[in-house]
């Protein structure tokens, strides 16, 4: 059996179920009514402003009927209908204020154990049968990355995969770019040298949520695709020492990408950022992008540089690389503010050619959430 | 006359000018080093890692030449040289670690006093000279917000604007949407409501920073448009109460928007974000699309809705409010990540047709830096 009881002059109330109790304000209740008058019938959108609701509003009587619970607010003299399953959903009481360093709960962690289970699926699979896209999706969405196999391996294919959820954010690299050899290459990506693990485009603001990686040609010696939970292993400096974690979350570094004339970009962010509930939200680590750091006192700098060094040491920690070469009509996908990625030197009579394109976040989880329902 | 002076064994090194000393560490410096096996010559992306300096690096010597500095490191025995104007452009010393909440020094705050000199320009101007390009996007900057006059007021306008210096962020509403009266809108704004003033999709993550908004068609009767300084109203209100200020920064809000089966957009993030230096970053303010908060705990609620209430006080505040009437041709600009827009309600025999479109601020920034240089 429920019970309510109504508290502090109307100010909140408990609603008392068998196991817990749980408080709600009135300001709350009456912000989130669920009624046709503050919230639109048909989009659900909130049709009023805070000012709309008195300063003084508090509850005169609720009542259970069925499941529901019917609020009356004072001064409106307003009856509000709540699902009990609506309320006890939304619950915020009892959460204790959670200040730790912590990664959100539905994100798995890993390391290069995943290589025996990389997550993929073939390209085919996802675009007919949408069971198979909302496992493939929740997978790039817990571990941050994912395959997907079965591709023609025709310069285009890569955009197969952004049309599965969303869609492409352009760039001055253009819709898409082409990783392979160049002559006197903008970009590093565009040379057969090795490059460190990284997150693309820390010089950006906001910073490419996703990447997709598709493959042409890969008959090269060497170029090996690697990949990285930056999540991991920023919990990991986080464990062994506190304080050089705190270093590269509580300083912002610089990042910067220029061609001549045409392109000019800049970024003053952390490696490591922090929500304001100390959630890890994005890593922000590219050695070729790296600019002289401006931000940090003199005398932290010194630390600062020690933490770096460590972080960097622990993406090179090939403990914590997944690594895998990708064949013509293969691809994979990166939550980039989340995970690094690499490829090795190559070189040889062979040639490789990689198809890149950036998306976003957004529509991915919005497609995942649309498939759950 | 400069002098150079080597310290603790080789980890730093003092510049000093006639009027100041600078100190740079021998890490910093070798990190930063401009010779061509540190630095790409072609494309200045850096070719080393941080591992790729050894761990006990130290200055072993530094000498002022013309205008460089040579300093060669222990262990490598490796010169560098760094010009002059480099380092004193670079330096870092003697800047107090200054975490009090701020706003970029760049950024000019404003209020309705804006409303006599509404930054503005013509799209054949903006097309056609580069200096006046230059001077519109650095209104942009500063000011978040501007406007754009001369254009045919034909479906379409709204791409020169995009094509001035970026790309398009498409998303669920299209590459562009259509703001005007529709049967069962799926969002409010195609309504004739007046909406309180705010950011466009907080519950998109990342938010696009820029949105504009062009007129084709504005004889209804209302539908005048409004924009705020979300940086000035959030530093008036730490100014009024830093407390205040601290409950709407410091805990996460939720945004939400929902279309049945195809859309499901939900975000957790602050309705003031700071960055790790404490300096105003994002501003998150929807009416519509706030969704219950859930990660206030039960004891700050009451005073999370005060400071949100005096937010949302100071954003209906006219003393705050620029307002204009676009007219077939015109349209504006706002960097979605600090002015918030409003339009007014809208009625009678007249028609109000809008289309609007999202691009992002690195594109902007870049194309702004490229012409100053």
């Amino acid at each position: 059996m429920f019970g309510i009881e109504i508290c502090n002059s109307g100010s909140f109330m408990i609603l008392k179920t068998p196991q817990e109790s749980f408080r709600f304000h009135a300001i709350w209740l009456r912000d989130n009514a669920l009624d046709e008058t503050t919230r639109d019938p048909l989009n659900g959108q909130k049709l009023i402003t805070l000012q709309d609701i008195p300063k003084n509003i508090r509850l005169d009587a609720a009542v259970i009927q069925g499941d529901e619970i019917l609020c009356t607010f004072f001064p409106e003299n307003k009856i509000i209908r709540y699902p009990l399953e609506w309320l006890l959903d939304h619950s915020y009481d009892g959460k204790k204020e959670n200040r730790a360093i912590k990664t959100s709960l539905d994100k798995v962690l890993w390391d290069k154990n995943l290589e025996k289970s990389v997550p993929t699926d073939n390209i085919s699979e996802l675009e007919s049968k949408p069971d198979s896209l909302k496992k493939w999706l929740f997978d790039v969405h817990r571990y941050g990355f994912a395959k997907v196999s079965g591709m023609t391996g025709i310069p285009g294919d890569i955009f197969r995969i952004v049309d599965l959820f969303g869609y492409v954010r352009e760039t001055n690299y253009g819709r898409h770019f082409e990783v392979r050899n160049k002559i006197n290459p903008v970009n590093l990506a565009y040379t057969g040298l090795a490059l460190q693990a990284h997150t693309d485009n820390p010089y950006r603001d906001p910073v490419p949520t996703l990447q997709i990686l598709s493959c042409i040609e890969n008959t090269a010696q060497g170029g090996e695709s690697m990949v990285i939970d930056g999540f991991k292993i920023a919990m990991l400096l986080y464990d062994e020492d506190p304080q050089s974690f705190s270093f590269l979350a509580n300083f912002p570094a610089r990042y910067s990408y220029n061609e001549p004339k045409n392109v000019s970009l800049h970024t003053k962010k952390p490696m490591i950022e922090l929500g304001p509930d100390n959630e890890l939200i994005c890593i922000r680590f590219n050695s070729r992008s790296s600019a002289p750091l401006l931000d940090v006192p003199f005398n932290s700098m010194e630390k600062y540089y020690k933490s770096y060094r460590r972080f960097s040491e622990l993406v090179d920690d090939h403990r914590n690389q997944v690594t895998f070469k990708l064949k013509p009509g293969e691809a994979f996908i990166v939550d980039n503010t989340r995970v690094l990625h690499s490829r090795k030197g190559y070189s040889g009579g062979g040639k490789r050619w990689i198809q890149g394109c950036y998306a976003d976040k957004d529509s991915l989880l919005s497609k995942l959430r649309t498939l759950e329902k």
